[in-house]
């Protein structure tokens, strides 16, 4: 394996915890409303909302605008048509608030040492920008869906993050939790890092972490990726 | 003066010295160049290259791209015309390895305790990106011609980081050297903070610093930048 000169992280759900910093939160906010339920409803509504600007039906538009299309279409169901539009934009920008998981800090501060590290998120670069800086993720560049104004699984995105670079395919490696994304960044030639993250639905609705065999590497986290990388 | 939430930066010159890490390098290379009449002239291919695109009369093309066919014409008049394919990339790239002026790390750094910190350069990501981690320089993202298809003065790039954080012109503060890139800030809503930078061409070559009283603020440095925002 050559050593990857390039990491390019999903962000949701590989470095940190949408649906616990959710659940949290909304659990705070209004404690009448069922925050998992809500969460889980949220995350569901955000393959369509990009689906749509993938077809080509719709311009790009940014993450933070489909969040809040689609947190306005749940609010009635969870009793919380009342909200205004203060608390809507408030409870919207959960998504800049979101927690890392325990190793994600250390992890990507270990891994910056021999390589260079950034976001490829859906994610825009707002949204991205104020969660690093709230959490302390140490990136070396935010890029993110809007810099290539496309959402991944578009080759854009993969093929992106080479270009900016100044690298081949080969020397960037995609780090993510999910498959999909793994999948996609390999038929654009860039290497594959899986990360586990059995909780990311809930703790108590545990997601298979399998990976598949034709990944570069499969980490239970992000040390131990540093581990298999010698950063 | 209201707080800006963002402060986007001018890099050549402003947060790095790139007159001085030039002619420190060329000289190192090829002692019997004059380096730093290399320099003044790299540089000066600089708008004229970019004017280009501007016009519209080429796509958007990344500065590595523009600085290395600068190079290229300058080479023969320098007796380098015989600088080989590696070597004439290696030194292309001096500009993503440009010294920090020595206040930038420690401003840039306490700047970012109250505000959100971007270069709005027209380096590409890729060189931003390689000189912040080689010098140490702590953004909380990357921001860049690049980033918007549209080189500084377009109003894209000023607009567009407005845009980016989901703020008002009025809370976005450019940070420049250079009086005319903070006029084009003005003219799209921005605040201003002209940094005097009188050794830009070289100590032996002063320039004028006294900046416009239309900028919303004037300081030595940016650690006098951080003392006037109150950071």
């Amino acid at each position: 394996m050559e050593l990857p000169r390039i990491l390019a992280f999903d962000v949701f759900g590989t470095v940190v915890d949408w649906h616990g910093s959710i659940v949290r939160e909304v659990a705070l906010l209004y404690p009448q409303v069922d925050a998992d339920a809500l969460a889980l409803a949220w995350r569901a509504g955000y393959q369509p909302a990009m689906q749509a600007v993938r077809s080509g039906g719709r311009g790009f538009v940014r993450l933070d605008v489909l969040h809040r299309e689609i947190l306005d279409g749940l609010l009635p169901s969870f009793g919380l048509a009342h909200l205004s539009e203060p608390e809507r934009e408030h409870l919207n920008r959960v998504w800049h608030r979101l927690d890392p998981w325990p190793d994600a800090v250390a992890g990507i501060a270990r891994l910056k040492r021999r390589c260079t590290v950034v976001p490829l998120s859906n994610g825009n670069i707002g949204l991205l920008t104020a969660m690093a800086k709230r959490a302390g993720l140490p990136w070396d560049a935010v890029l993110s869906a809007e810099v290539f104004a496309a959402y991944k699984p578009d080759a854009r995105t993969y093929c992106g993050v080479a270009e900016v670079f100044g690298v081949s395919p080969q020397a960037v490696m995609m780090v993510a939790a999910h498959q999909d994304d793994l999948d996609a960044a390999r038929a654009h030639g860039l290497q594959t890092a899986y990360v586990e993250r059995s909780a990311e639905f809930g703790a108590q609705r545990p997601k298979d972490v399998s990976g598949s065999p034709l990944n570069t590497l499969h980490a239970r986290d992000l040390l131990h990726l540093a581990d298999r990388l010698g950063c």
